[in-house]
């Protein structure tokens, strides 16, 4: 599935809830979920750690529909086949 | 792109990095780019906005890596045209 398809699939299922919510509170729930995964990751539930990683990534598709971010323009756009600090294809920064 | 393919790219990118700095290492690291997003949201650069936003997924995507999940399979497994709590097309829940 297309980055983009996810958040518009996100958009139809979520769009009226996280209008309503707003940034701030998407941004509080998101880092929740983050919290979440952090404590799945903890443990040895692989299934667990999976719903974790889904419930990031799509309440950060929610968070880029209410404010109005294409998600894999965005991530395309920072990251085609090359690192974009150093530049190289197999990154090589030193920090 | 798909989901699967931007995570293939990170991979490609970053493995080696990533897996040298470890799970917990890589997950602060996320957990200091969704800080970043925070602190974007709160102004009026959008391009700066979108710039952490793809941070974010791409960091998602290396803890992804290093920790063996396919997260375009997480995310279309939880969330597959219906809310995985009130099942509806269009979210229900009364939470």
């Amino acid at each position: 599935m297309h980055i983009r398809e996810f958040q518009e699939m996100m958009r139809r299922l979520y769009f009226h809830r996280d209008a309503e919510r707003g940034v701030k509170g998407t941004y509080n729930w998101l880092a929740d979920e983050l919290g979440e995964l952090g404590e799945a990751l903890k443990g040895e539930d692989k299934e667990a750690t999976e719903e974790e990683f889904a419930d990031v990534i799509a309440w950060l598709a929610s968070l880029a529909n209410i404010t109005g971010i294409d998600l894999e323009k965005a991530a395309i756009k920072k990251y085609s086949n090359k690192c974009p600090k150093c530049q190289k294809s197999s990154c090589q920064c030193t920090f």
